[in-house]
């Protein structure tokens, strides 16, 4: 820490959700400081600073591996550059927060975990989601046992808009892309799983199927205590951002509605009527990602483990081959089938 | 019809669904006289038709197709009957109405709508969740168009509690018992299926397994159309019957949601309370079955084609089977696999 | 009773309502018979009793008061003739239901309340509201102490569209006419009321206006408890009939909100939209008028005081003429200035 | 402005609304410096100040008046100082926020507003329920004529607990502390008050009665567009904040309920249980401190009239006075019998 007690901390990487994290760092985490930020794109980074009043902005992140007063980074550039980053970064003992997913590879995964054991740095996934207050209320109710055992899980995830052919192209497929916050969110409230069996189909933007990806599909989860669950994804819900879950089980149902700007009603002639989804993930989620942050300081302060860690972001990266196998081969696919 | 323009109705089978159908002829559908009930079990058809003021009970339904004063039947014997009584009641000139499902055995259902064509008379299934205002509503919707082209379709059916054991070996399991009202909702907002996947366990009474069946269940579709669904079902649900749909589209999504037996809210210190869905398919589903009786006259009355045909009966026993046989063999099954 | 055991009843009126109140005994109520309907309109009350399959129509609701096998009647007549028919029927020894309101005239009331009492007849008072479930409900909780100590009571009453101005001249005023039952309301959920306050407007029809009514209301109730409460009434709600209570109390608030004829959401990019509530009085209170049929037959059947009293009927007149009264002299105004 | 653009704004007391409007004009304004702050509790401005970097903290609020640099200040001192803190800076020649009410006596009101007049000052009154999304969109939908002419407002407004007896005995009484922003929200969303009536009681808390004050109101408002309003009042809602609004009119209604903390839906035999409301103000009304406060900045920066003005904050004072002499002299009393 420095000398006063504040961690101070490097964001990596400028863009859209470099942002988010950023402004949380600098202005809503007193304990914090932002330090520096390193973007490859130099002026972004520099805007990012003036904005915030970092002190620091630099186009090559190592200077902040290299930098002693930084304690701790925030990874969020793009996915191709986290397994090596998280490396480096371990091997220059910082701590590390990671956006998702550590990468499409899994050898790299593993290269990257065993830097952070080695280290023995903190390492934390960023699977915002589960600090949601909607999907954390479920997942309390299912750990205090409201709802029994559980036997069933719903998720619906829609996305409001989909992303340009060129994003699909080197985004690793829907799997390792969008359904990969499903199926974290699959382990954090009901656990492990054991095997996955995808039906899929482009349905939204055939440019989607061009780029050898699909936009449409239902996932069927076998979890390893027996427990079954069902995703649903779509790219394109016109509506708005669904993202929806439920838990059924042997002593009742809790469920996570969507959430709206505001709680109108409006009645005429025609029906009642009442506001949209919240319209994407910055909307939705911005508590979440305030909380993932805040949490992460707290491991690094009080030397716990952090609430999503290495193995948390691994896991969802084999279920994610294992979707598209199963979408491939036309057969439900085991976890093991990929992990060995 | 009598001379005076009634249509007089006889009801096989004075069971629980029996009385239903037998309270609606004779009650509240002002066209319709209840003419005689039979069963074999002549005291229950005494009984039920003392209650109704219907002038005639028998223990042979035999004596109701004979009756050539009797111009329609409502088959609500069990299962195992309904193929044989179907072709009598053909053969005999009356129009038939007849319980789901039609049987579990592909050649006697075919015999059955054979003998029917061959007969010229009407037959209409009682997949009575058709007429249910909710979903009736999700299918007009559908067919306005007012979602697009449908992409997703989701069906949560679940029963406030498992019958007994001794019932489950005899029902075909369920997939023809309980989720075939789901893959006929599913023909009914969507369309023809091609394929099902089948997730299923033994999460709520080992005995129901031990009978050879399953009570949980997730059925992934693929629909003729290229849309993809999918049905959850459990035997229990502590919280009452559950039954919703929800179709997603390219231009909205439309759901429905359960009813309640009243719409109090309740906000005390623990939260805001309301009340369980209404307990089973005789509260859920009363209306519908005084809806599809009144279109079954109707259609005899205008001689025209019953909303439910006899297809609209032999294809969600086509799809129960592949769904039984995707659980057995752990893996997906087309439709075409059991219709030829 | 008939020999049989049967309550034949006699139904005294063959419009809007008469027509209800002999569906529901002649086809709902397996203990009672329908045995009689008197109109002026002698062709109104053949048509009614043919359809329903009533043995007897007449134009004098005398010849049904002379049947010596007519136990009791319905009096579903107009206004101005309740009272008259009270007397006269409690005279021929038959129990009593009557639609509301007793009478305009706190005279005529006390007399066919005298002409009962002396009979010893039972008389039920038509506020069907107190059988609906969802304020049957509130009623409960409210009773079982669910919100402690009643603090607040507030009442929103919304017809769908105004009467015709011809009918407005004739109905007494928005307070006898609509009102009444929102008194009534709040003295089955509440209790006794003290004094009142009203707040009046012509804002639907300038016609209304024109017969000396008003159109739009906001009262002002004190009980008798200490409790205090709002009723709000329109006499056009052009998204349909919007009828809601709620009680807040010391330890909670329970709240009943419209029914509507389906559960359906639909998502689209302008919102999320529901089906209005149920259109007007017979949609959604059809249950009800079913339910205090039956209670006021049980009454008889076990010799017990009906649900709703002639003093039931006699009270909310008197507040519907203190709230007339002040919004005459613009001040709020005592129950007992009126009952004294 | 300060030579960088920045607006310095100093805010005048650090008790519980003084830290919200500190935090938000520190972090999360960014057009803003937060330059000082003043409370004669000098500790308390001390610590507010360190925890925010806030450069300076005084026990005198006129250091901050004398401060050339600042040009705007936020009064959140108690409410006996307003009037006098709102002349003095006016004289200043600081932009003013000031919380409400300005005063409880007109003429100290009237003196404030004629000081800021004569500066020439922007003078903005903390009503910040203006700004909650919720009741915006209600506000907007009503500008937009989607609900027509509106006719009748409803207003629910309960705290979630009483304030301590020594607070209600310098609060002005429940309409000038708690009523007055039922009353801002009335003219926000339908306009300017002629007449009011009230019933009230004292039913939550009897040391609230020993006060001379009452803890629970119903109070009708007529309108001079025509529309009439009630607003239901009480200091104790044990299942929280709640903080309703509702406006119907001639082509609809649209209405704004309460906002929870999360979208949880709890099924279990019991029934169907969600999230009370928000607890308080602080969490209801997080988002409306922010954008009043900005709006008011942009005010300064564009030299354009604050959205609340110095009238705006008069006249729910004059509608308290008349509600309060209402339920003492048990009458309807015109708001212009107060103001003249």
């Amino acid at each position: 820490m420095a000398n006063n007690g504040t961690i101070q901390v490097g964001v990596i990487g400028a863009g859209r959700i470099g942002k988010i994290h950023a402004e949380n760092l600098a202005t809503r985490i007193p304990v914090v400081a932002a330090a520096a930020v390193a973007d490859i794109d130099l002026s972004a980074a520099q805007e990012l600073a003036a904005r915030l009043h970092i002190p620091r902005a630099c186009s090559d992140y190592r200077a902040i591996l290299a930098d002693p007063d930084i304690q701790a980074v925030a990874i969020c550039s793009s996915t191709d550059t986290h397994a090596r980053i998280i490396v480096e970064a371990a091997q220059a003992g910082k701590h590390i927060f990671c956006e998702k997913p550590i990468d499409h590879d899994l050898a790299k995964i593993d290269a990257a975990l065993a830097a952070v054991k080695q280290a023995g740095v903190k390492l934390q996934i960023g699977f915002n989601r589960r600090f949601d207050p909607n999907f954390r209320k479920v997942r309390e109710m299912v750990a205090e046992g409201k709802i029994g055992q559980p036997h069933i899980l719903r998720i619906t995830s829609r996305d409001p808009a989909p992303p340009p052919a060129s994003y699909v192209k080197v985004s690793g497929g829907i799997f390792l892309d969008m359904t990969i916050h499903d199926f974290d969110m699959a382990r954090y409230l009901i656990g492990d799983v054991r095997e996955v069996y995808t039906a899929g189909a482009v349905l939204v933007d055939p440019e989607i199927g061009a780029a050898g990806d699909i936009d449409t599909a239902i996932i069927t989860l076998t979890f390893e205590n027996g427990a079954i669950g069902t995703i649903d994804n779509s790219r394109k819900a016109v509506y708005g951002y669904d993202q929806r879950v439920e838990v059924f089980g042997s002593g009742g149902m809790v469920t996570a509605l969507n959430r709206t700007p505001d709680t109108h009603l409006y009645s005429n002639p025609e029906g009642v009527h009442s506001a949209k989804p919240l319209y994407f993930f910055l909307e939705r989620y911005s508590e979440s990602f305030l909380a993932e942050m805040q949490e992460f300081i707290q491991s690094i302060q009080h030397d716990t483990t952090p609430p999503v860690t290495g193995e948390d972001g691994r896991a969802p990266v084999l279920i994610g081959m294992a979707a598209k196998k199963s979408y491939l081969e036309k057969r439900p696919v085991s976890i093991r089938e990929i992990s060995h």
